[in-house]
């Protein structure tokens, strides 16, 4: 085994353990042993080599190792989205975790179609502790409380370059080239942003971008700019 | 009814026919009636609007009316990539034709897991006329037959950039701003390409670019490719 674990409650001296079916999972589905060597991380950007101590019928406890090199952190970037339905929310999360981006808020507007319920914000959580798992992530994507358009703009913070998605924009590529720090992009819903919340976005200094030469699916237009900032800030490790 | 519709044959003289499944999707599923308006495209570039001029059981005549103002060509992007499985292959023909992409080449490799059949190219053919028929799009990305890599890069027009998705590779967009030209970028399997792929890869003149922070899956490392891509060529009409 050298699979990768999340840790949800914090290790404490050289030690952790997991509970209920996290640790059934461990035990019965996995078949750990005694002595298996894991890797296992916070979700807040460290990471331990771990081995099993013992394996009960509802409890693992680890033994941890020093914490491993910490991994690249998330790009500064945080997407304020209209999620979309589904599978299709599901991808944007793993996808999202994968191109490193930092923060997710579900954005409220006129015309959105899926609703930030606690259950779906759980979901979105559950996506990117699985996305982090596979793709070497430490550091969760952050999934923020719900946001109205307004709110998500005056959050922001003082010189970071501020964008929403628009099939009218200017290419986006070419604007980071100029720009190296943080980034707030915003991503309406199918049937886009109204010109009213277009007119508010831009009233509040957004860059209207265009992405790519048609009209993006929600997720796609979200996965692209995170594509589009991690190939000018980033190399993997 | 204003759906989007493929046409398997050519038009002529200003009529279409839908024959078979398609003609019965279209009145029975939709329930077309005669002088419902459309609009149809061959996917080689050229959208019409069209009305129902006679339903029968199996076969739906449509009056074509001029054709409508071209929609952007595809971007000078060929993507060589070592199919994922399954839905993964599936979601990414269709995040590749919403972004632009104008050619993928199924790559043999040594890790790859997932075959070019004559069936699996079929798939990937629907699933690109479906997103053409969401995001608007009237030229379908080109399924090339299969290739090994070295037919890849042999097969590549002079003054293209080359380039493979490598973690330890330069950051892809500011590459990008120095070139305005066609892209032939290769993603490799889940694993990775060997050792010897990547030499002649490099040996063959392409750059190794690094696309986020993370080991990407198959699918998001050719999304990325085309995201960075589009985001510094396009503009959607």
């Amino acid at each position: 085994m050298s699979e990768r674990f999340f840790l949800t409650a914090p290790p404490a001296a050289g030690h952790a353990e997991r509970v209920g079916d996290e640790a059934r999972h461990l035990a019965r589905v996995l078949r750990a042993r005694v002595g298996d060597a894991i890797v296992v991380f916070d979700g807040r950007g460290t990471a331990w080599p771990a081995h099993v101590a013992a394996l009960g019928r509802d409890r693992v406890t680890l033994d941890l190792g020093p914490p491993l090199a910490p991994a690249a952190p998330p790009l500064p970037l945080t997407l304020a989205v209209a999620l979309p339905k589904g599978d299709r929310q599901k991808w944007m999360v793993e996808k999202l975790t994968e191109l490193g981006c930092g923060r997710l808020v579900p954005l409220a507007t006129s015309r959105g179609v899926a609703e930030a319920t606690p259950a779906a914000v759980e979901r979105l959580t559950r996506g990117t502790i699985e996305a982090c798992k596979q793709c070497g992530r430490t550091t969760l994507l952050e999934i923020a409380p719900p946001a109205t358009l307004a709110a998500a703009l005056a959050d922001r913070d003082p010189g970071m370059l501020a964008v929403v998605a628009d099939p009218g924009g200017e290419p986006f590529g070419p604007l980071l080239t100029q720009h190296a720090g943080a980034v707030l992009a915003l991503v309406g819903p199918e049937g886009g942003f109204t010109a009213d919340e277009l007119a508010a976005a831009t009233g509040a200094g957004c860059r209207r971008v265009s992405l790519a030469p048609h009209i993006l699916r929600v997720e796609t237009a979200a996965i692209a700019l995170a594509a589009a900032v991690a190939s000018h800030m980033s190399r993997a490790d």
